[in-house]
């Protein structure tokens, strides 16, 4: 955990109402941090629906295994839980044979404690959850949402939480949402965990289904480095209590009851990405890429993300200069359909290239003191066709290079 | 130009020996940088044939499209030409139809002062070359190879050259090179450009097939960044002077006769190429990622790719640490197929990784070692199949953010 919070942390915090049906509970289990929480356990009531979208990595942690398992390989299924187990010490990642006993152990630990079967885990040194989980699930109780994120934080300055009321049918439902950054981020998950929890009524394939829809234009528009980590994992619990106050169950996404929810829903997946975004490591710049005029939406989000990991660019960016001609570049090299001499580039708004060339009409000083600002947008014009999207990502610092790089010395 | 020099830089330069029928000058034509040469002219005996490589970029600049159109687009048929300009302070790039006036300006005053036609060129105020090209083709002297190499230099720290002689026949050939980079190297061609020259006699069709082939493995197998110039060239010239002294005239790339001299030319190109990367900006490591077992040569490529331009193993390197974790996830990330649970990686030599997990018989102190020095080899073994591939690529520092990001400031 760095010392100081990224200068892009949001200045409003949320209050974080109680779910119906969730309990959460930290410890202290000392299996890498010292002097702070490091384990969460979220209890969660029986008829708990759960869904998950994970890294795409060939290469993915134990836990990820562990998980795509129990929900189904490439599922549209989902399934049920009964406890979620995070860990921020240790990833177990490409530890073999003893990794998989490591999560099945977790699991079987968390079991016993909960007197349930149906844990998914992200653990590690399995032995030193036990006795830990027997006394967290004592504990556990509904209202520490903001102990629960900062249990979960690895690099990341500040904790991620987010929050939403919406109605579905009659009743009020609420979701939260905690998510961890900070580097390792890329599209298809990164070193990223995320877990949002409602108390809305809805099965698990519809949960899914959800989870998949929201995850595209959200947590994988989100790149800090490019990198991808073995470990992403984004998962949804529904406990239905909800039930209880008259919300309907919902089996089907496309239920138009759903509707308020599943914008609701994008809304809380859509801020917490942007919370991993502002705290991408060494990070001083939040910068969104809009490209417009693509051949399709696809095409765009190849253009958008060459720009958003081009090292030049984010250097650039970080140096705060409107450097359109590594914007070019980057177009460039997307290796997607671009006519330079159609192309438009916009800082925080002010043109500065058009039609294949500088703009002859930008002042210099205006566009130096946009580029002062922490948030930075750049807009790209292909001027081909209707394709639009977006992505979020960051500056490149010294400091992403000495988190990085000087963690020995 | 930085004023210290990498410590990557080669400490054998060769002599650079004359080549029949090229002869060079530079002058200091003040287009961007002061006190320095920034302009070469080469001169070509009638009868050179040319060959070129140039960016895959989607939007190159003016002068990369004047050459890929007078070598044929796509080329597989290469061109003849008279001379070639290079000038450092400008690279033309995304100027619009300026851009393309300028780089035809260029030729037509180079034409005139060569009294000739079939220019090739790298410009920009086009004006600025009047007068000093006429005073170049007077000067042009077949023997200042490394003031060439030092006039096209930008944040190059030392200037690139070759040269390898070679039969041909019964004649000894000799092919020089030159080269710039030093950022914004990627596949597909970068801010790099290359030039070579040899008095073979050898028709354009051969030549561009001997490039083709030849970029494949030594400059197309080079990342700094990950980012990809919009200015990219490696261009080949042959005067054929040595046919005067007996080597046969080659027509065919296939011809058995050119079998030494095409083994030659492509290690003079991995030379130059392995120079790029030695003096990536910032560099303090020169990096050789081998990737092997892969289900293909492509397969294989496309995973060290993935691990070369990885920012969390460029910084791990930087700060001197073996970080197998950062490896797996880059080849993760990649997309290819791999098994977790059969990789081994080895760092200079000393396998850190095996079979899905630490290696345990590994010596922390001699991995340590290991790091100190300033070439790393990073082997990944992948157990699939007989794929294999090598990339050459830099560690990612503080001074690449600084001499990307501060310039400015």
């Amino acid at each position: 955990m760095s010392s100081a919070v990224s200068p892009l942390a949001p200045t409003d915090v949320p209050d974080m109402p109680e779910i119906p049906g969730v309990r959460l509970a930290t410890a202290a289990a000392g299996i890498r941090y010292k002097g702070r929480t490091d384990v969460l356990l979220a209890v969660l009531d029986k008829g708990t629906t759960v869904a998950g979208v994970f890294t795409r990595s060939k290469c993915p942690s134990a836990p990820v295994e562990w998980c795509r398992a129990r929900l189904g390989v490439g599922s549209s299924k989902g399934g049920s839980g009964r406890a979620l187990v995070v860990n921020s010490g240790n990833a177990n990642a490409f530890t073999g044979k003893s990794g998989r006993q490591a999560t099945a152990l977790t699991a079987r630990i968390a079991a016993k404690a909960l007197a349930c079967s149906g844990v998914i885990g992200e653990p590690l040194d399995a032995s030193k959850f036990d006795g830990v989980l027997g006394t967290l699930a004592a504990q556990a109780a509904p209202a520490d949402w903001m102990s629960a994120a900062r249990a979960i934080m690895t690099t990341d300055t500040f904790p991620k939480v987010a929050t939403v009321t919406v109605r579905l049918g009659k009743a009020k439902v609420t979701i939260n949402g905690m998510a961890k950054g900070a580097g390792m981020i890329a599209p298809d998950m990164a070193t990223m965990l995320a877990f949002v929890f409602t108390d809305a009524p809805i099965s698990a394939g519809a949960l899914q289904s959800l989870l998949k829809s929201g995850v595209e234009d959200t947590f994988n528009a989100v790149t800090i480095d490019g990198d991808t980590s073995t470990s992403d994992t984004l998962l949804a619990f529904a406990t239905g209590a909800a039930a209880k106050a008259g919300a309907p169950k919902i089996s089907r996404a496309g239920d138009p009851r759903l509707k308020a929810f599943a914008k609701a829903f994008r809304g809380l997946l859509a801020d917490l990405a942007e919370q991993v975004a502002r705290d991408g490591e060494g990070a001083r710049k939040l910068v969104e890429i809009v490209v417009e005029g693509a051949v399709s939406k696809k095409s765009a989000r190849r253009i958008a993300m060459s720009v958003a990991n081009s090292p030049l660019v984010k250097t650039a960016i970080a140096g705060e200069d409107a450097n359109w001609g590594r914007v070019v570049m980057a177009v460039g090299k997307a290796g997607e359909p671009a006519d330079r001499d159609r192309l438009a580039i916009s800082f925080n708004g002010i043109r500065v290239a058009r039609s294949g060339a500088r703009d002859p009409s930008y002042d210099e000083a205006e566009v130096s003191a946009a580029m002062k600002k922490p948030k930075i947008q750049i807009r790209i014009a292909l001027g081909l066709g209707k394709g639009r999207d977006r992505v979020l990502t960051c500056d490149l610092t010294k400091e992403y290079v000495a988190i990085n790089g000087d963690y020995r010395s």
